[in-house]
């Protein structure tokens, strides 16, 4: 089984000089994703809102499914027996499917976890299932996604050392048991390092589930509250434990700011469903930082909300027209503010590529930073804990 | 005034020889409209869930959108800044704006109606308001769509006599005060026949607006609750007192069945939110009537919901993707349905306007309604009235 999780699916292409930036190539079967990449969110087979015509317009090269979503929701039979994920939605691109340990841990209740599997009850209908490391691969083989994801036991930020470390050991376990369950040998598995914020356990997590030979490495478990500057070093500790020639994957992160740190750290891979979340609570992201397009000064500027900006939204509608949809409810508003915000992180990814080809990363990080006022962090925690505690499906 | 308002903006081509069915062209400053027609309903300048480009897709070559919303939100004034209404919602095909008579009457609330203008309280905020004929005009003018409509006055369709009989006759007096207020010579304007119905209340409303002379004609006050078959009786009363050389536009009319006995009767344009509402709520237009794709027996079926239809939604996805996106409550599953049902339509009418330009319409008429189920009447009367009673800002 080690051949096939070896899959030589990615080219490392450059190393910036300055940082630990690097630029490559993930290779699919549903063709070649160009690193570093973000991953808009699709966990019910839908980026929310868009068709895959709106984000194949945008560039997008791959997105994300979540199977515990899709096998509370239709169903994994029912995506099978429709021909798999990329014929059901209808994206021939690439796609990575989340095993959906970060859900399982945050949304069901009642979980129950053992060594064997966990137990819990669906966030829908209250319906008891078991989900083990061997169904997970199960269901994302059936599923037929390019990528797949071990489970994982995602403990909260604040878990105790003790706790943390029983997650990351069972996530180790687990790792090894998704990987002698994988019977495909055309999808690259990802192993998920835990550990919280704690070092220590990142060592262990990252040595244990690199000795086993995965195709890539999540880091999982961080931008679940944390404070910013603790995401940064675990991610940088947690970098530094990976082998250079497999592609790493830091969960959860989609602000440009963040981004960009992460990519200075030696992330090849994002996900975050916040570009499409805040898009339509009316933020959209410029080059200043989030403007949002329900301030009534906007409501009669002529100009598009962001002018430097190439995307559908603001080739075609005044910023007047966006905020008029807001103030009415209206739902194209959602997903003309969806298109531009994944436009804005697709273009960033892309230019944040070119400067590393180019050996000017460093100073475009910089100038990106100066000029891009981040969300101030109190607002953005509070704002996550307000998500955290109202959202019933999540993305 | 006359010469302005007898804008020869319509071209009779053929009529049926065995029903009144009719063929032609409007011809506006932004494009010909063929008819019969049917104009989606973008009453706050979005046609609910689409962008421009996806109505062009379907082949529309005009909406409507209407002065009392825009009034209200975001005001005239704005969009007049911006350009014109046109240009605020980046539609360059034909615009129609209704004057809101219709929605005074049935979304605000304490009203004062006298001959002068009507005072309401705004269903949004409570703001006080007073309309004029003088000022609907200007309102419309300064939108710029290519056809006007007079204000009117519109009572419920079980009002007594006396009562719509004051109604008829402030509306012709509403009608002859906007045809002096027009200012702009390149806007078609119609006045709106009222009456309700009683016969002799339509033919007298007939009578003294084309007295007057305007570019068309509206049949309003139906399809407000009262049965199908007063609906067609009141329609084709009022189509025998039109003049042959101007469109006929019967108001709030949109179900496939309807349109066909519309069309039969002579009448030229068309307008309802229903075929977008419906689709929101899961009803899917087909040959054999609505589909809802809310029903389990949806949940694993391959083909398009309509596989006789070639709408981006029925090429695209199986009726089990939409049925799972509608189980999730997914805002991409009511653009998918708008589309299908506006492209129905689209395709309907024109099938209407070729049968009639080649002599079939009347056995493709017989054909379709002998193998399309329409919904039940008693069910279609109670979704209307909770409806009307429930929505705070129709369409």
């Amino acid at each position: 089984m080690r051949l096939i999780n070896n899959l030589n699916n990615f080219r490392l292409i450059q190393t910036c000089s300055h940082s630990k930036a690097r630029a490559g190539e993930l290779i699919t079967p549903h063709g070649m994703v160009p690193t570093p990449v973000f991953l808009p969110v699709g966990s019910q087979a839908t980026v929310k809102t868009l068709t895959p015509d709106d984000i194949k317009d945008i560039g997008v090269s791959i997105v994300l499914a979540n199977a515990y979503h899709l096998y509370l929701r239709p169903g994994i039979a029912v995506i099978e027996k429709m021909g798999g994920l990329h014929k059901f939605m209808a994206w021939d691109r690439a796609i990575l499917t989340d095993s959906g340990g970060y859900q399982i841990f945050s949304l069901a209740s009642l979980r129950k976890v053992s060594d064997d599997g966990v137990i819990f009850r669906s966030h829908i209908d209250g319906s008891q299932h078991l989900i083990t490391p061997e169904l997970i691969i199960q269901f994302q083989e059936a599923l037929g996604a390019d990528i797949i994801m071990a489970l994982d036991e995602c403990p909260a930020y604040d878990d105790s050392f003790e706790k943390v470390n029983r997650a990351a050991s069972r996530t180790y376990q687990w790792a090894d048991r998704c990987q002698r369950a994988q019977k495909r040998n055309d999808q690259a598995l990802y192993a998920i390092v835990q550990g919280g914020v704690f070092p220590q356990l990142r060592h262990q997590s990252a040595e244990y589930l690199t000795s086993l030979g995965f195709s890539g490495y999540a880091i999982g478990g961080l931008s679940l509250g944390e404070p910013k500057r603790v995401t940064l070093a675990m991610t940088e500790v947690t970098v530094a434990l990976l082998p250079e020639n497999k592609p790493r994957y830091l969960m959860g992160i989609g602000s440009p700011d963040d981004l960009l740190e992460g990519i200075a750290r030696g992330v090849d891979i994002f996900d975050s469903a916040l570009p499409t979340r805040v898009a339509r609570n009316g933020a959209f992201f410029t080059r200043l930082g989030r403007a949002n397009i329900q301030n009534t000064g906007y409501s009669q500027i002529e100009q598009p909300i962001d002018p430097d900006c190439d995307c559908y939204t603001c080739r075609t509608f005044s910023a007047a027209y966006l905020h008029h949809l807001f103030s009415c409810d209206e739902l194209l508003a959602y997903r003309l503010a969806s298109i531009h915000n994944l436009n804005f992180i697709n273009n960033l990814m892309n230019k944040a590529r070119s400067a590393i080809l180019n050996g000017t990363f460093s100073s475009f990080k910089d100038n990106f930073l100066v000029s891009y006022q981040p969300t101030d962090e109190q607002i953005r925690l509070n704002q996550k804990q307000k998500w955290l505690k109202s959202r019933s499906l999540g993305e």
